[in-house]
């Protein structure tokens, strides 16, 4: 499936660039510069939330308002609740 | 509406927080307190988003995928993805 | 001060906006749009918030920092570490 | 140096954990469930950056705050009121 190759991709992206920082702090480099590397792979997990919320929206999502099951239906849109409250935290 | 009562009493809590704020900086109050005081009321404003969220989830959403109309769907679902990656941001 | 009045300006602005979005919500506006006046608003926090940590740091982290004694230095430092991580966070 | 190493610890956790999230993309997992994987690394990268900054704020900062040059000052104050605000964003 594309988007999931896309997400394992900047996963990847991600692992590698955290590995990069752990290189950063073995060599001594500069705090602030090893903060802003950090910050960076924050955005890009900000964005790899979003890609997996949009897919999650248009599949589990809609199955299951569009289904039978109530008690489903409102345990799906309480887990987006959560999650949204957790993004503005984290 | 009871949901609506509870989020306008909220926001004005947090007008009257911001109104606290600004009489600390008259005041020339310890900068840490303010800026405590401001993350306090970002707090208040987290949750408030998420209980308009929650209702919004409740009744546009639910309408806009048992709908008729595919484009109000997506709309309705891109809209949603996009508050997320901004509450992550914000 | 110069930047004491830009801070509450700034502050004022904010509570406007604030209630304008209670105003919203009375006159039942969409929900989204509701959404993205309450981040606009705390983008515009984080910007005040971030206003009063560089005065902060610009006079009181100075002296403490410049002074004499060696446990109100370490209270100054903790203190910026302590809304660093807050602000991380909301 | 203890802190570095512990620094290096919770980046070696953190990058794990990030493995297990591409495993948990690559089996299909419950999007749900990966996005509260992604938030829980989020919350310990947060946790290093404050690390990382309490180390630099009783280094360098001090250093520079202590030290003749004017520029070099301003330079380090103006970093960290900067990560702050990248932090506020993130």
């Amino acid at each position: 499936m594309k988007d999931r190759e896309d997400v394992i991709r900047r996963l990847k992206t991600a692992e590698g660039h955290l590995r990069g920082v752990q290189r950063m702090v073995e060599e001594d480099a500069y705090c602030i510069d090893i903060i802003r590397q950090i910050q960076a792979i924050q955005s890009a997990l900000n964005k790899i939330s979003t890609l997996i919320l949009e897919k999650h929206l248009n599949s589990c999502l809609i199955a299951a308002v569009q289904g039978e099951d109530p008690a489903e239906r409102e345990r799906v849109l309480h887990e987006i609740v959560d999650v949204f409250e957790a993004a503005s935290r984290v």
